[in-house]
């Protein structure tokens, strides 16, 4: 039997390196102390999204970074709970917060 | 300065914890022992594709486990270069291996 696919698909960089260790950029800016938030958000706000936090993304200079797919919209800067809402508060309205975008 | 996005981008599931240590079940089987093989044939094919292994996907009874983006081609049991290079082929045909996916 197959799954349910999720309607948008969140990925926080974590920084894991192939070993496991978390220890770049967006690991040290706080990007994995969000996860609970953004999960709590998702729950509340009733949004059909899963969450999955990821080794380098490469994308260091920009980072806390956050991906949403399938849309494709890459965000960094993702440092707050703030930015965070904004960036969730644009997904349910169909939109994209543009000046977060970094690809 | 924008970064350029890549046209696909390939999650592999390698199980991280929230701590970091890669212990689950698409670990254990192996998936992140393919991410060189799969770093490779995307250069070798010339594939504008990223790759990025992550935290636990939740799809543990399918694994191991790859997603590709921005299609949403949720892939199992991928567990070999065979399977590896059948899935690319797939992609570079602008199509999808039915018999592997999961959601």
């Amino acid at each position: 039997m197959k799954m349910e696919k999720p309607e948008y698909h969140i990925f926080v960089c974590a920084s894991f390196r192939a070993g496991g260790d978390p220890k770049g950029v967006c690991n040290k800016k706080g990007a994995t102390d969000l996860l609970p938030y953004i999960e709590n958000e998702i729950l509340d706000r009733g949004l059909n999204a899963q969450i999955t936090s990821t080794g380098c993304m490469k994308a260091c200079d920009h980072g806390p970074v956050m991906v949403v797919y399938p849309m494709g919209h890459w965000y960094g800067g993702v440092e707050s709970e703030d930015t965070v809402d904004e960036i969730l508060d644009a997904l349910e309205d169909g939109e994209v917060v543009d000046n977060l975008l970094i690809a």
